[in-house]
């Protein structure tokens, strides 16, 4: 396998946003440790929702952790910041080299739909391909618990593709896991992101001293009813794959804005 | 002009990342008062970088304000979170019927090229466009300080333009403005948003207990040689009219993904 240096073992970037202590995490660097080496640096805490957040208004802490598993010693550091300060951060100070890959993941909960804008797992991925890195977002379609181990082939197949065949500078891979058996995985599917939202509904309370307090809640509403999105692909037992860039511009619109007349 | 609820004054939701006490988002105010009725939920402290991160883990806290201005009486609500908070809350829970456009900023600083995915500003307008409601996000060339009143009469006919003609579905416009004398804005481009990337270059200090603490700084490199972009527009002294959409899939890459056998 062809590497940034020249050697062998590709240099794998690995975080997250449920925290450097999730097991998602744990799960992605076992699965990842007999092809490359694992750096981690994630979140010292839970930052699901963070999206592409950065801390600029204060300083941000990190400190060196490893840690044995059964498939080894994971060298890393924990951050008290974002997702994407995670990467930012490792890039410029924690790792000896440019990584071959940025891997985050993988999440608890599925990232597909509108769920991709909200996410800070795939923002560690965006980053990294901000940054010129190819990388890829690991989501397992559970809100609690799952299987996080029924993945491990398929996971090392797409980061050994993906650093044989380095995608285009800016793109990412956003890659949503059925929570089946191994053997029910159908395979996989390169999808778009659904067009969806979550309807809001806020539950207010009141605290001891009579101040209200909200707390988010929500219903997750597909708008979409095309064949070829991930929450299809996800939802019919295959791995979606969609490939992201950090671009929103809607193109197709700069027509019809052109003939407005502001 | 038309409204949702058949009245000649339309309802404006009002946000930003400043603050609510930011003098961008009092301009953007003062601005459309005379052409609407406007309601200003905003982050009680600045959440510049917040993206379209959301707070989940913990409850967020609101507060009543009202503040007399030059152009009158603005009413609205101080929200402990981030700039999606706001406007989530707002909708769900403050408002007395859905807005007929939610505004952003005006941002202290340009959210043009990758600025716009880390943007809180640009995040309350994509989040407006997520529930389905006409939005815009505006954001001054400067990074301290500027003119934010030069722009008054281009943010009162962007805003009476869309509320007549209402943008479809998930579509928003970001707004950049040049630090320019209102005399001197030669007009309005419609462009996309350009590539680009933060070069991070972390300032890591000791503080006096010894222990490492990191500030983020960077060097922004425009990667886009493009004649089209919200860079170039802005710097030639234009109004950058960025289209956008919650949709970050790489439609052209679909095709290439699944000739690759992952």
């Amino acid at each position: 396998m062809s590497t940034t240096n020249g050697t062998d073992r590709p240099l794998i970037l690995v975080s997250n946003d449920d925290g450097i202590e999730a097991p998602g995490i744990l799960a992605l660097t076992n699965a990842l440790m007999p092809i490359g080496d694992c750096f981690v640096v994630a979140p010292s805490e839970e930052q699901s929702g963070a999206s592409h957040a950065i801390t600029i208004r204060h300083p941000v802490r990190a400190k060196s952790v490893s840690y044995q598993t059964e498939v080894g010693q994971i060298k890393g550091v924990s951050v008290k910041g974002t997702p994407v300060d995670c990467v930012k951060l490792a890039i410029d100070q924690f790792l000896p080299r440019k990584p071959d890959i940025v891997v985050s993941g993988i999440n608890q909960g599925p990232n597909a739909a509108i769920n991709t804008i909200y996410s800070g797992t795939v923002s560690a991925a965006l980053e990294g391909a901000i940054l010129g890195i190819s990388a890829v977002a690991f989501s397992l379609n559970a809100w609690n618990g799952g299987d996080f181990d029924a993945s491990q082939e398929y996971i090392r197949r797409i980061v050994k593709t993906v650093i044989a065949n380095p995608l285009p500078p800016g793109v990412l891979l956003n890659v949503n896991i059925p929570d089946v058996s191994a053997e029910h995985i159908k395979g996989i599917k390169v999808t778009r992101q659904a067009e969806s939202r979550w309807q809001e509904s806020f539950e207010e309370r009141i605290d001891p001293a009579n101040r209200p307090y909200y707390w988010i809640t929500g219903e997750f509403v597909n708008l979409d009813e095309g064949a070829d999105t991930d929450l299809v692909a996800l939802a019919e037992g295959w791995i979606s794959m969609t490939p992201l860039r950090p671009d929103l511009t809607a193109h197709d619109m700069m027509q019809s804005l052109k003939d407005l007349s502001f």
